[in-house]
């Protein structure tokens, strides 16, 4: 007779956690984790609860010379990476056949890093650590052929308006920005709750000790040990610095305010 | 008698050309260069072309516990950055002694990443690219102290309306998209001019090899050779897209347009 491994069945067993997923398809794959290696996204790495894999483009290339990018028809400065290349690398992403045909719905989503994207937001970086986690794009060059962003429907996200040399500092930015919300990875020290852009504010100014400094005191109400004096406190400067800074927030404010 | 070391006087040289030049205060100095090690921010640091230097500010710090910060005044949660360590780390970077006053207008600005700050722009980009270079403050934790922000004059600025687990991720884009416009790093490759947000559009979409490529054809009239006509239809994807996908840059640019 077999021994007892059989008398806890599997499907009895809690299910494993399964840890957020990012995967980043690049062609500089050593600059991952990079600072994500580190402090919080670094630790919540080592721990398991979140896993980054890194897939080099280049290794979907098929010929000998691993190119992976031509010119421009049209004419144009630059080099545009190929259709047929990107496409093999992100099927291998979803762990597809390299000439698959995209999933009607991946269960993560693919996203491609891009000035040409919507504005990431806080509001979608919070869905995205609400979901199983990311396949993120990083183009080079002038950019990647169009038709296999149309044939994927990747989603186009732009970090700012700015233009970088490359996706993968913006992916850095937004897989850190996505993992510090992942339960556990903020732990003690952080409030996902009092923070910028969270109730359409940015954030009131900080002070701690020395209460005095060259001749510079801390706001008298911090002191006061009055609570509600100094939520108000925190309120008003919320909404000065969201009026002064950034005119945009404070009418989007207003707006819901008004609505409300 | 001494021989010709002197026959030709120093000040007669052409002077040592001066590299761009970032420094960063930051608590974790190993992210640094990190991904601009690679590719061509990395290529153009290795050339000399740029020169980054890194301060720990947790080396400031004058305690044996290496204490960089404290609870907030007025209660709540996190820690904030000491007003007097953060002062003793910038002066630093200022080759300044650690109780020195801000110099009037320091050569290299002082940017302190933080949501708070007004958004990044590519003009900002290029301004800065243009200067000397940069002083970076990177914030971690609940903030800084605003009494050293205040006393600096520090420029806030926010790469995006998203929140991070500190101003390190913020600082590799700005560096990114600022080492990018720096004199020969682009080389032949690079096209600074025909790029989003240089005409208050974003880009229009790229085509390369295959001319067909899973039953899908580039447009017809990048294969026509008729440079108006391509440069025509290149203009007008630009107009769309930027029309869907960022109303707020289509309305500035039709309100530009009409004042022109």
């Amino acid at each position: 007779m077999i021994a007892s491994a059989s008398t806890t069945p599997v499907h009895a067993m809690p299910p494993a956690p399964v840890p957020w997923s990012a995967s980043v398809l690049t062609l500089f794959p050593q600059m991952f984790p990079g600072p994500l290696g580190q402090s919080l996204a670094g630790r919540a790495l080592d721990a398991g609860t979140w896993r980054l894999d890194t897939q080099d483009i280049r290794a979907a290339a098929t010929d000998r010379h691993r190119t992976v990018d031509d010119t421009p028809f049209g004419g144009g400065p630059g080099m545009v990476m190929r259709a047929d290349i990107v496409h093999a690398a992100i099927a291998a992403a979803y762990d597809l056949p390299a000439e698959a045909e995209p999933p009607a719905t991946p269960a993560r989503p693919l996203l491609f890093l891009s000035p040409r994207g919507r504005a990431l937001t806080q509001a979608r970086v919070r869905a995205l650590a609400q979901g199983p986690g990311v396949v993120l794009l990083c183009g080079r060059y002038e950019g990647i052929d169009q038709r296999v962003i149309d044939l994927w429907r990747a989603e186009e996200v732009s970090v700012g308006d700015y233009v970088l040399s490359g996706g993968e500092p913006a992916a850095l930015v937004l897989l850190d920005a996505c993992v510090r919300l992942l339960p556990g990875v903020m732990g003690a020290e952080g409030s996902a709750i009092e923070e910028s852009f969270s109730a359409g504010l940015l954030e009131y100014p900080h002070f701690t000790r020395p209460a005095e400094w060259r001749g510079r005191a801390v706001p008298e109400v911090l002191l006061s040990g009055n609570h509600a004096r100094i939520a108000a406190w925190r309120r008003a400067e919320a909404e000065r610095i969201t009026r002064e800074q950034r005119p945009d927030l404070w009418a989007a404010h207003a707006a819901a305010t008004a609505r409300a």
